[in-house]
This record gives structure tokens, C-alpha cells and sequence, in this order.
């Protein structure tokens, strides 16, 4: 009695997911501080103090049946001001309430864009390693995923490849900087070459292609890399935020997708943003939390917290003799596995170890590594992954 | 650039949120009080001291990484056990933790289980008049609703018609009760027609019919009505629940999944469930609200404020020579257009009355009246409506 799709995607479920389950019963059999849990995007750094605050302020200054109650579906227009008006300041953009739409995170937001612009059979390129949920949001849409190989030394998209993968097929290409699962940023030349590419394809297969940008970790940026905004490079970016990692809140569902006005349609778009967003069943974006986030918008998570799992993680892995790309941004690290990547994570298992392998983000062969874990994680870690160095390199 | 299907949605866009915006732009033209917007199930009760402080005592007490953080998609554990344990002392139940999973409303709910059970094709039935979001659930994954006519007289459903639209593509049959649009509710021997329907049929066409309850109005009876869960009438019973009328919530989408053991594969669309609601995009319940509603499942919105409304609206428009059904749950006044649906309703605009046509709900020559307004809304309403019954009747 179950659909065909469901059943098939009960077949590959989610190993990330499957290893979170995996590390809650490893830490209760083996208690919590033996157990290095890598396999998980949960924010390891506290949520800015004032994002309790204004919670608590709303219940208090708030009619609670407009607190609490429905809106427009793109979400409060004060709110999506406030949001247009944070970005103008950050970074040099025109935007209003109009172009951004409030969504049930940034998952919530690639699911409504890629309803309102995908047909059946269309394509979405995406770059490898990539989310591997990708792949079910295009299908939620009959739609596939199509993923344009990386350069293996930088793990930078290999522009070759994604001129080629391009067809009339193509209606948009996802691209997630940082980045997911490597930690690579692309940076302002690589943005521009992709734009470059997307401009010339856009002229021989006779119809737009939209870049949709999706940028949860857009704030967690290190080694003095700045945050970028990609509108700016192609005019037909669509922006899908969330406020999952920058304010720890991924729980709560919170995120938005901004339209600029210069992209090709971008009142149909708009509107049919703002249908989906509703006939999908999200409805609209919870309502506190709208409120909340709007009011901490300069608030930001202890990116130092994570840049000091960072360095240690990486300068210890890489000292052991395992092969890693040194992370830029978001809290990740992409590591090659030194013996098949399955056994690998096996391997770490018995160690306590638990790590994603990379075939979950369509790139066998690497695994990644979480760092949103406490120091004491990363510290504790180290002996265990010296045993598996002894083991598997 | 825009898809097909939504191409399609923009046309046949929602009536009733059309009329949401337009009475803002009434209101703002004419003053508030002197718009008489009957369009809108925006609940009209206050939210429940309990809720705010709820949620204030959890930014206090908790640790906020916990508190908005990931948790399994199915929602937290303790949330999920607390309203299995509450629905086991208000209607004798079993239910544990694994059998609820926590959704995005109402609206989120019923999406991942009709993503869980339809293949493209599948029909669910639907009973006339119906909420109009249902056939875009449907169509969400390829499927279609089937509409049963009513009993013209007290709007139960026609169940000889539902005998006949039923057939082997049939995959579920969906019940709201109390009803919106008509506040008609389905008593007892209503749900024992259903269900020997629904066995006698399962049997000729050889597959399992599911029986999805979608009941956000479940405390919402009057008239010493008593509320009820369906699970009991029919093994193969799926219960889909939204806070957003009993606690005034709607804006915060919040709801749960119920799927009792005794149903058809129940554990494979547990998965499902958990599955769609993380593929669809959702991934979970907003975490604060979950912890928030588990601490006031015993709380309850005034139901007399709308019996008050239900109550005087009924008599009122009786009297004027309008044709009503008496609503006996929900927030609705179900009510005949003496004259063309559309006209009536642009008659009722001319005196700032907003109501919504019939056919939004499948069910032409009728109109919906949403009395989640303020009891001066109502009292001054009344002249108007005494107007229209003048050049109407």
C-alpha cells in the first residue's frame, strides 16, 4: 500500500540520517564521551543569547493572536523588509519585502523553487560532491539531477564538464558555497566562470537557466574569506537561505528565498514561489520564529568555535597521513579514504568513529567529516583516528 | 520559465486567499470596522495564557541548542509520547510514541502521507463540499480527487454515491469532520456508513483503502456535541491533526501524523511518513512549538466566543429568509446564494461583505461564512446582511 517512489527511496535512505540514529545508540551503549560523532550537520555553538531574548520579548510586547497566527504566505512583510534591508547593507544590493519570500528553511526553500520552475524530465546540474537530497527534491518534482565532476585537486567544479553537461534539458544549476560536504568556497573567479559558462549556454540552447544558490552556511567563512552574495555575478540567481547554521536553529524551520528583480520572469517566479509555498503544505514559515529571526539579524554564531576544530582537526588528520581538503567555510571536512570508502567507515566505527561516506554526496572514494562537535570531541578523537591510520594507511 | 503545472495553479489560485488580501485592501480603503470579512478560518479566539508562557519557561529552563535544535524527523520522542498518551485518556486509546509523527500543520501532514501512498493516477476520494487545497495535495504527486456528492439536505455524504465512485484506482478516502465548509459534523452512525462502505469495497476491489481524517477541528463542537476520534470506527484510519484552531495558532504550523498499528503496513508508513516529511522538505516540526503545544494538551481555545457568533449569525440570516445548514462544529456558516454564486458574493462586496463562493469548494450555488470574527463584526454585519437579503431574496 506504500507508493513505488516511497518504497524506492526506503531502499537508499538517508545514511546520514541512519548515522545519526546509529550515534545516539553507540552513545548510550558506550556512553556519550567515547563516542565521536562526525556524521551530523547539528550546530555545535550556542544560539546568540539575543535570539532568546526577543522570543521571550514577543510573547510578552505581542497580541498573541497576530504572534501566533496566519499571514500573507511569503511571510510577514515587515519581516521580509527587514531581511531586504540587512542584505542592502551587507552587501551593496537594491532589494524590498517584495523579492524575499519567508520558507520552512532552506529545504523548504529548494523544494518551492524547484516546484515552480521544474517540468517533468527537466534537469537540475548540481556539483559533486553535492547534498544528497538534491537528488529527492528534483525527484519530488519528476525532475533529475545531472552532476558535473569536480577538479580533484581543488574540488572547484570542472567549468569543461559543466559546459558539457548542459542541455536544452537544463533549467537550473545548484550550487552550494560554502560548501557542503568539502568546505570549499567558490570564490568571486570561480563565481564569475560559472556565470560565463551559464550566460554563453543560456545563447545556444535558447531558453534562461537559473542558478539557485543555496547558502546555509553563507557566514561561516574562515581564514579571513569574506561572505559573498551571488546575485551580483548572474542575473538569474535565486538566493535559498537559511538560518539553520548561523543562528544554531536548525530545528525551527526558519529560512527565506530572495527572487532580485533582474531575473528572467521574476514576478512569475515570485508568485509562483509564494503558491507552492503553500500548496506544498508548508503554508507559510513558522510565525514567531519569523518575527524572532528578523529582530537578529546581526547576530552571528561563534564562527571561532568552529575554526578551532577546524585547525586541529585538520593539521592532526593530515599529520596521521590522511589526505584532506583544507576546509575554507561551513563546518566540514572532506577527506579521502585511504582503503575502500565502506570499509573505511567501518573501520572508524570500530573505533568509535562515525563519518558519512562520500558516495552519499555522489563522490565515492572520500568521506566526510562533521566538526560541529565539542573540543573535547576533537580532542578525545585524535587517539582513535591515530588507530585507524595505523589501520587502514 | 515557469513550470507547467503551476502555469496551471496561478489561474485557479485560491479564492479564499485572494479575498484575504482584498479585504486588507478594503479595510485599509474603508476602515477596519467597517469591512465585514467573513472570508478567512483565521482562528479569532486569544491563544491560551499557557502557550506563551510555555514557551517562555522553555527559553528559560532549557539549553538552547536542545531546544532549537535537529531532532529525528518523526519530532522528539517525549513531544510524540506526551499526545499519545493524552489521546489514549480522552478516547480510551493505546497509542504510544511511535505511532505520531509531529508535521508542519495540518497542511504538512497530509502532504507526506499522500506522498507516502499515491502513485501517479491513484484517486482519493473527497466529500462534496471539500476544502479546495486537497486537490492540489493530490496533485502534488501525480493523483486526483474523486468528489462524492452530499445529501442535499443535511450535507452527510451521499453514501450510495461514495459506493460508486469508488473504485480500483481508489487509494484513500478523505474526511474532515467537523466539516469545513459546512460545520455539519459526522456523528457515529456517519462514520459506521463510511466503514462498511469502505470494508465492503476494500473487498470487491482487492487492495486496502486508507481512511485519512483530517480533523483540525476536532475540540472545536457545540451544542453538547462530544469530540471524537475515528480511529475506532475503521482499522485503516490515518488521523492528521493541526494545533492551529484548538491552541490559535495557525501561523506556527504545527500538527501531527497519527497511524494506529492496526492499519494496513502501518510500520512501512511510519517510514514513509518520516521519509516524506524530511523529502519533501519540511524535515521537522518546528522544535520550540513541538515542546511548547506538549506542554498544553489539556489547554483549550473558547469555543463559546464562537458559539456566541455561530449562534447569532444563524438566527440572524435565518430570519432575514437565507437558507443556512446549522453548523454544529467548526467556524463555518454554510449557507445557499439565493441568486448566482459570483454574483451574490460581488453583491455582498458592494455592502464590505466578504464571503467565499461554493465552488472554491466544489460545491456551486453556496457560500462559506467564517465566524472567527469579533462579535461586533458580527453585530454590525447584520444590517448589511439585512441589505442584501433585501436585493437578493
Amino acid at each position: 500500500m506504500i507508493s513505488k517512489r516511497i518504497e524506492k527511496a526506503m531502499q537508499g535512505n538517508s545514511a546520514i540520517r541512519a548515522m545519526f540514529i546509529e550515534g545516539k545508540e553507540m552513545a548510550e551503549k558506550y556512553g556519550a564521551e567515547h563516542v565521536f560523532d562526525f556524521s551530523l550537520g547539528n550546530p555545535a555553538t550556542p544560539v546568540p543569547a539575543a535570539v532568546n531574548e526577543r522570543i521571550k520579548a514577543l510573547t510578552e510586547e505581542s497580541d498573541s493572536m497576530s504572534l501566533h497566527g496566519y499571514m500573507e504566505n511569503a511571510g510577514y512583510p515587515a519581516v521580509r523588509g527587514a531581511i531586504a534591508k540587512n542584505l542592502n547593507e551587507r552587501f551593496g544590493t537594491a532589494f524590498d519585502y517584495h523579492n524575499v519570500t519567508m520558507t520552512v528553511g532552506a529545504a523548504g526553500g529548494l523544494n518551492i523553487v524547484l516546484k515552480t520552475i521544474l517540468d517533468p524530465g527537466d534537469e537540475v546540474i548540481v556539483f559533486a560532491p553535492f547534498f544528497g537530497e538534491y537528488r529527492q527534491y528534483a525527484a519530488n518534482f519528476d525532475a533529475n539531477v545531472v552532476a558535473v565532476n569536480p577538479d580533484y585537486e581543488t574540488f572547484l567544479p570542472d567549468m569543461g564538464d559543466l559546459e558539457e553537461k548542459i542541455s536544452n534539458k537544463t533549467k537550473a544549476v545548484l550550487v552550494n558555497t560554502p560548501n557542503n560536504p568539502t568546505g570549499v568556497i567558490y570564490k568571486s573567479d570561480t563565481m564569475k566562470e560559472i556565470a560565463a559558462v551559464l550566460k554563453k549556454k543560456q545563447r545556444e540552447i535558447g531558453h534562461e537557466i537559473y542558478l539557485i544558490s543555496d547558502e546555509p552556511y553563507r557566514e561561516l567563512v574562515y581564514d579571513g574569506n569574506r561572505e559573498d552574495f551571488l546575485t551580483k555575478y548572474y542575473e538569474n540567481t535565486i538566493v535559498v537561505y537559511s538560518f539553520s547554521k548561523s543562528l544554531s536553529l536548525p530545528g525551527e524551520r526558519i529560512g527565506y528565498v530572495l527572487v532580485p528583480d533582474e531575473a528572467a520572469d521574476s514576478e512569475l517566479l515570485l508568485r509562483g514561489i509564494e503558491i507552492s509555498n503553500r500548496t506544498l503544505g508548508f503554508v507559510n514559515a513558522p510565525s514567531l520564529m519569523q518575527k524572532a529571526v528578523a529582530g537578529c539579524l546581526d547576530e552571528k554564531t561563534d564562527t571561532d568555535f568552529y575554526d578551532e576544530n577546524r585547525r586541529a582537526l585538520y593539521e592532526e588528520l593530515t599529520k596521521l597521513g590522511f589526505c584532506c581538503i583544507r576546509p575554507e567555510g561551513a563546518f566540514y571536512l572532506w577527506m579521502k579514504a585511504p582503503i575502500d570508502e565502506e570499509e573505511f567507515v567501518n573501520a572508524g566505527k570500530k573505533h568509535h568513529i562515525l563519518m558519512v561516506k562520500g558516495s552519499a554526496f555522489g563522490c565515492p572514494g572520500y568521506v566526510r567529516l562533521s566538526y560541529c562537535v565539542s573540543h573535547e570531541t576533537v580532542k578525545h578523537s585524535l587517539p582513535a583516528f591515530a588507530r585507524l591510520a595505523e589501520e587502514t594507511l
